[in-house]
């Protein structure tokens, strides 16, 4: 990758530590939230951190097999040593709407657009995805790539799904 | 982690082998970004993708050691198995605005909120960033959380940085 406009391809060796640790999305209610990241995507809990003073609450999750060890600082520094990390941020009170007061990105004013899993088998995952009851933004085979999926969080965040 | 409303923890099987590999932003210049992401937070491009039917380039970046060897289809693969990717998507011609068209989503309508990096000391690594003439939103000391900062990556993207 020489030659590309912009790109740096010497880094300075200080940011060789740094971690892309997570990506921060409000939810409407993490009740939803949590039950589609933890049982239709298999994420687990990492971290849960009220800040009653202002009103909010923040969810860590990620996907690993064991779960951290320790107290709440032995769980944050085990947090923001990986990468892949979803937060998810709650504000109090916002699960008393009956539709999310968020926005995807994906309609004006566009930017963020979505976050993706990489699955074993997109097949499979997709069928287990429909038998959930989980919505589609779009199917396999539909539109022009038609190797890929997207389906929809309970915000309706897109979350495009490809096959590792 | 276990009471919390909605949270599943017996994880389907399947979903265990589920990655969250990457999130997507829209960027105005992929010139200043990959500068930005490269340079200034030592990202590595893995993949430049282009789809030049429908006026738009991919480029995914991850912060690995060594960058993958072999064809597309290897690098395609290596990719997909990441955690932390950053896919930034390049709408032709979005260059030739001044300003970015994109939304950062920390304004109405809000959404999305950052990513985050995680470094090993944030006084240096702010230091370093001011050296460097990189935008903030929020310096460390400042505002509710003085532990944390946050840095305004081209598009006004936020990008929250923390002490791993």
């Amino acid at each position: 990758m020489e030659n590309i406009p912009g790109l740096y391809t010497n880094p300075d060796p200080v940011t060789q530590d740094y971690i892309f640790n997570h990506t921060m999305l409000r939810v409407r209610d993490p009740k939803v939230s949590l039950d589609f990241y933890s049982r239709v995507l298999g994420m687990k809990l990492l971290r849960k951190v009220d800040f009653n003073e202002w009103k909010f609450s923040l969810y860590f999750l990620a996907m690993v097999k064991e779960l951290p060890a320790g107290d709440d600082s032995a769980v944050s520094t085990f947090t923001a040593g990986l990468s892949g990390v979803l937060e998810l941020t709650h504000n109090h009170g916002t699960e008393e709407n009956a539709e999310t007061p968020y926005h995807n990105g994906n309609t004006e004013p566009r930017g963020f657009g979505h976050i993706c899993f990489s699955v074993p088998d997109i097949k499979a995952a997709c069928e287990r995805f429909e038998s959930l009851n989980v919505p589609f933004q779009k199917r396999l085979g539909e539109g022009g790539m038609k190797n890929i999926a997207f389906i929809k969080d309970p915000d309706n965040y897109w979350v495009e799904i490809i096959e590792a």
